[in-house]
Order: structure tokens, then C-alpha cells, then sequence
């Protein structure tokens, strides 16, 4: 029986590119509460003992950015020197500057060569969708997400004390190549912060028993199954100290773990009428419909944008040959029942909230908080129908 | 007949990501022209009047980064405050630490838990080649690739003289269902910083006549091909005063333009210990063997790291059901030929040089200059024979 093997990674929220993004969306959210209009592109790098906040932001909204990166920091854990980053003893430096009046006139409706509200640059995002999951996401990225936030729950409720907050988590997935699905896993790969007074020993049969089991379902794990712990031996220097973090660095982790194509365009910092983002969620409540209303078992689409215009220059829609209807009839079904212009995703998905928080760790699909609206299935139904399925 | 749409996008040297990817891959190539066994991982971020260097560099190099910036900077052709950005003016904050022990021990032949030289890092990388073009890259980034190198060459030897470096291009390419090969072009996309002396009208004439139709192929532009050119109707604020730049943030750009998944990993400012930039190398170079070796006509290669460890933790191929010989028997030939070890691959590809400034523009890969190894079809013969073809 023919098999083959396929990898996901996952990465907590104390990673250092984490870090940054949680702080590019934490201030994202706070100028969205003030002010639904504001145009923001916010982007952040942290560093040894270093905090740099820059990109273009245009708002009404009155905003300490200074205190917002301090209390993100905060709260992912980073309290203490002892950990390499203090939130209280970082340098803060915030260079931000306003959107560029080239770009805002190509994106402001009633002003550019296009009057409706233009995207707010060109570029090409996916949507995908699958049954290997109940949430319809791939399998391996799902439980590659589910493995680093168990090591922040038990971090933080104080059940593993020795636990830090930077962590790295992979999963190498069997796979049934007749029916596509996962079959076992074959290999997890789980890399941890920790106290300097835990040895390599007692910390690989913790992370095993405490965080990897109770996780991962027993079914897909067998005797042949490799746990490869804390592999260089030691990982008491980590975040930002043991590693520079970018916001828009870890775009394969916040989407399908490299299970579909990336158009390459970041997510977090980035106000919705920025395409990157907003046609990528959308991407994927088209997708996830269309598998929810069984139209296919897996489904992948390809938007593209020009800058300053509204409608989409391309809609393609892949099902890999598990589609029941033809492919031309789910790209016209697409077109029909979903307003793919910036103003008709923001409306649909109801976007200018400060909702961006909580995408900015453990995955933006395939999550089950309420925020996450393009995670609905509420298009199914009327997808079904008028499929005549 | 049935058709699909696929969209690839490109941007110039002067796009800010690009300078971000161009400085730190010139630091990069400062070093290892000094000292082959630096650890570097070198970030950078541009933004109005400001570079930011960071990240993570042991080395016995003696490098005065500040000046390297400055120089790409010049290079690139931001020379001039009326443009935005100026080499000489915009300032210059280092900020780098050293590799953290911790790492390097994993990292280091002969230290941590596997002696060998480990891999730098987790992760997951795509290796990809096809044949819809001569260099075996697919079409539309290929040629989005050449509309921009297109607009730095005529900008640099003053043909046009009021480009300026930023740029950005998107092909959306039809698509022959049964063959899977390209049919037409449906859309080309073109923005470019200009001069604030020329008009819009103007610029599109120039910009088709002289940019996009001496590159593109006539026989794949037709009647209906669209051309959006500068869709924002302005575009003179550009470069890092338009947008904020980083490293890393254009990976899409630097592979295969979506038409192949990504791990997520960046490149620039990376020395090869970095599975993240040496692996996805190695990847696409099996892959490109493997197409001309004609096994396939189109192969997606995935490898997966653990960090500390030499030996890949997965590796798996796709071939889209173009293969000659079966799958099982190309993962074989793989293992075979190729050490995917971080050591054979530095080796088989000669990747402890400084042949990194050229990469960080236009592309790493489907690229003729000499310095791109990985480029090379020295296998297929080899991978031919021992397949019995
Ligand atoms: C290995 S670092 C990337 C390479 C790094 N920039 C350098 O210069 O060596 C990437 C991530 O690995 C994790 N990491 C850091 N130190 C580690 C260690 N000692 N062992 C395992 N993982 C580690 C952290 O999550 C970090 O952000
Ligand atoms: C549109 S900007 C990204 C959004 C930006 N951060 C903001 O806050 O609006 C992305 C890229 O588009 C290009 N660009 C900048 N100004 C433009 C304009 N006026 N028209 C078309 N493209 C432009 C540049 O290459 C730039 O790096």
C-alpha cells in the first residue's frame, strides 16, 4: 500500500516572530477600536533587549504605542532578564510613518481611476479547505498548533514551572496515497525554552507525557513513532534574545503549514482593506464552504488583485479531483454567492473590528473563537442548492 | 476547451522588501568573502529615512556594515532625497548580537546530541521545477521576473528617464486544463515609481511599448490581454518612504510564485547552515534534475528538518501524475543522489561563497548566472540511467 510523508510546523507565541506579530496586531486592534476608518500597515522587530515598531498608519485614533508593545510582551511572558527579554527594560523605538496619498487615493472609494474602494495593493492569496479534520484544516498543522499551545497552557497555570515561553513544534504526518488522508504520524518534533536547572533527560520525558500525549490522537501514534525533544540539548536562551522577530515571518505557520500554495502576502499589523489579508480570509470561507457544502472534499482557490482596483483580476478554483460538480460551475457558484471586492469582503466577514488579537498566534483557520467569521460555513447550504446537490 | 487562470507576481530591486533582502544578503557576502564558517543571520528593515540591521552574526570578520547598507542602497539607485530615500542621508542603527550557544552546539560537527553537522533550524522546504519554460520555472513568475528587470535595466541606462526603482509586476496567465500548459495571457499588471513630470497617460504608452511588450512572448498576448498600468493613477512616493521593508517578507516572489506550496522559511541575510535557505536550494535542485532527467515533467520535492540534526526528518515527492517511473522509485533516486544532509548539501551546491547579492533580486532560482549551483542539471544523466530510461 502506497504511502507518503508530509510536514507541518507550528510555533509558539513567544517565538520571536510571534512576538512581533501579536504586537503589530495588538496595535492594529487598539487604533481599530478608536477609529473603523484607519489605514494601518504596522510592522514590528524585536531583537536582544530591542523593540522597533514601524510602517506607514494613518488614523484619528489617539494611541500609546509604546504601552501597547510593553503590555504584549507582558502578557506573552517575557517578565524577567532571567529569560533573555523584560517588557519593563526593553527599548521601544516607533518610527511610524502615514499611508502614502499615492496609495490612499487608489484605495479611498469616490477618489482614484477606479471609485470604488480599490485594493489596497496587487498581489495573489490562496484558500483551502479539507476533510482531514473536523475544523476542515490539513491535519498535520492543525496538531502542530494544538502541541505549542499545550507547552503555553502548562506554562502558564504553572503545571510545568520550568517551561519558557519560545517553543517550536513539527509534525511529519503518513499519509494514504490511494485516499489522501492521514494514516499515522511518523515523526514530532517539539523544541522548548526552559529554566536552566531542568536536564535534558527529565525535560524530553515531561514534553512527551504532559504536552505530545494528551494532545495528539493515541490512533495516529504507534511504536514507530519519533519524538525527537529539545534536539541541540539545550534552549535556555530563546525569544528575541536567541532570535531576531519580524512581523509577516511566519505566514506557512499563520496559514496551512505549506498543505497548499501562499501568494506571499503577511497578515498581522494589516488594517482589512489590505487584500493580503482580508482576501486570504476570504479565501478560505470560500473554501471551507465549498467543502462543507460537499462539493468537493478539498478545495483550493487563487484570487488575485490589482492595486486600486475592486474586483479581482483571477478567481481559480482547484479540487483535485474531488469535486461532484464541475470545476467552471464552483468558479461560477463562487462569483454568485460571494462579493469578492475589498468593501464586500469587510462587509461580509465584518472586519473592521479588533478581532486581529488573537489570529496572531496559533493559526488564523481553522480556529472556533467567534472572531474568526471567515471560519463560518453559513454559505453551505445555499452553495448546495444551488449546485443542485 | 476547458481553462484555469494562475497569477504570479514580481517587484523590482528598489521595492523596499527587496532592499531589506539585498542589504542583508550584501552583509552576508561581506562576511563570507572574509571568514566561510560565520554564522550569520542578518534582518533588515527600511522605512522613511531609516535602516534597521538585526539579527544574529558570530564571526572573526572584521565588516563595516554601515557602510555596506549605505552602498546597496546607492546601488539600487535611491540616491536622491526627491526620491524618498537617500543613501547618504537616511540613518543607519546596528543592532546585531551573537548566535546563541545554545544553537550552535546543535549546529557545530562534533558537538551537542548528533555530531554531524546539524541542520540550523527546524522546518519544511519545497523544492519545484516544470517544464513550461527553458530554465524549468513556470511561466508566470518567470516572465513577472523579466517585466521588472526590464524596468531597472531601461531606468539605469536612462532610456525612460523618469523610472524610478520601485516597481512592482503580475501576470495572470489561461491556462490549457488537459495540458496544464500556458495558452495566453489574460492581465498584466505594472506599477512603477515615477518622476512626477509624467503623466498617466504617457506612462502607460511607454511603459507597454517599452517594458511589456519587448518581454513578454507576442504569440501569448492577444486582442482581450489587459493591461493595468499604475492602477493607482499615481505613484510617485515610493521605496522605503511608501512602505516599510523587511527581509524576508517576499518569499513567494523569490520561489515559485505560488505555483508550488512554500515552508515558510526566508533566505536573505542566511548563511547555508540554515536548512531554511540551503535545503530549499537542494530542493529545487533535485527537483530540476529530476524534470530533466525526464522522470517527470513537473516535480515537487518536500524535505523537513529537526534542529541539532543532520539527517532530514522527511522527504517526499510529487509529480502531479506526470512521472515515467513511479513515485517510491524517484524518493529512491533522491536518496541515492543527493546527500540532503546541511553538509552535503554546502558541498554538492559550493554554498560557503559570496554569490548571495545576486540572489536577493529577481529571483532565486530559474537563474543562468554562474554562481547559482543549484541551477545546475549535472544529475539527470545519472538519475536516468540508474531509473533504467
Ligand atoms: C534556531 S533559531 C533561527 C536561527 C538563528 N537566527 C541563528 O542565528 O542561529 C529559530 C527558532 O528556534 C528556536 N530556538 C532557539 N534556540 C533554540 C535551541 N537552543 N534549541 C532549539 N530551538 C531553539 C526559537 O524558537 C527560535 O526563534
Ligand atoms: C501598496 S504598498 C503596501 C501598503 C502600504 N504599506 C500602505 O500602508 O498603504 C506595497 C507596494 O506597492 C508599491 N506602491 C507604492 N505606492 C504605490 C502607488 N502609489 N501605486 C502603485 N503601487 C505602489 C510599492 O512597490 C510598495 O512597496
Amino acid at each position: 500500500m502506497s504511502e507518503y510523508l508530509f510536514t507541518s510546523e507550528s510555533v509558539s507565541e513567544g517565538h520571536p516572530d510571534k512576538v512581533a506579530d501579536q504586537i503589530s496586531d495588538a496595535i492594529l486592534d487598539a487604533i481599530l477600536r478608536e477609529d473603523k476608518h484607519a489605514r494601518v500597515a504596522a510592522e514590528t522587530l524585536v531583537n536582544t533587549g530591542l523593540v522597533v515598531l514601524a510602517g506607514e498608519i494613518t488614523t484619528a485614533a489617539n494611541v500609546d504605542y509604546i504601552k501597547i508593545a510593553r503590555e504584549t510582551v507582558k502578557r506573552i511572558g517575557y517578565d524577567n532578564a532571567d529569560m533573555g527579554f523584560d517588557y519593563r527594560g526593553c527599548a521601544v523605538l516607533v518610527g511610524y510613518d502615514k499611508q502614502s496619498p499615492d496609495i490612499a487615493q487608489g484605495v479611498n472609494e469616490g477618489q482614484g481611476l477606479d471609485l470604488d474602494q480599490g485594493a489596497g495593493d496587487q498581489g495573489l492569496m490562496f484558500g483551502y479547505a479539507c476533510d482531514e479534520t473536523p475544523t476542515l484544516m490539513p491535519f498535520p498543522i492543525y496538531y502542530a498548533h494544538r502541541l505549542v499551545q499545550r507547552q503555553a497552557e502548562l506554562r502558564k497555570d504553572g503545571r510545568l514551572p520550568w517551561l519558557r515561553p519560545d517553543a517550536k513544534s513539527q509534525i511529519t504526518c503518513v499519509y494514504d496515497a490511494e485516499t489522501g488522508l492521514p494514516k499515522r504520524i511518523d515523526t514530532v518534533v517539539l523544541s522548548t525554552q526552559h529554566a536552566p536547572d531542568i536536564d535534558h533527560k527529565a525535560l524530553t520525558e515531561a514534553v512527551i507525557e504532559d504536552i505530545v500525549k494528551p494532545v495528539l490522537p493515541p490512533e495516529m501514534l504507534t511504536a514507530e513513532t519519533r519524538f525527537l525533544i529539545n534536539p541541540t540539548g539545550r534552549f535556555v536562551i530563546g525569544g528575541p534574545q536567541g532570535d531576531c522577530g519580524l512581523t509577516g515571518r511566519k505566514i506557512i505557520v499563520d496559514t496551512y503549514g505549506g498543505a497548499a500554495p501562499h501568494g506571499g502576502g503577511a497578515f498581522s499589523g494589516k488594517d482589512p482593506s489590505k487584500v493580503d489579508r482580508s482576501a486570504a480570509y476570504a479565501g478560505r470561507y470560500v473554501a471551507k464552504n465549498i467543502v462543507a457544502a460537499g462539493l468537493a472534499r478539498q478545495c483550493q482557490i487563487q484570487v488575485s488583485y490589482a492595486i486600486g482596483v475592486a474586483q479581482p483580476t483571477s478567481i481559480s478554483v482547484d479540487t483535485f479531483g474531488t469535486n461532484k460538480v464541475p470545476n467552471e460551475l464552483i468558479v461560477e457558484l463562487v462569483k454568485r454567492h460571494f462579493d469578492l471586492r475589498p468593501k464586500g469582503i469587510i462587509q461580509q466577514l465584518d472586519l473592521l473590528r479588533p478581532i486581529y488579537g488573537k489570529t496572531a498566534a496559533y493559526g488564523h483557520f481553522g480556529r472556533e473563537e467567534p472572531e474568526f467569521t471567515w471560519e463560518r460555513t453559513d454559505k453551505a447550504e445555499a452553495l448546495r442548492a444551488d449546485a443542485g446537490l
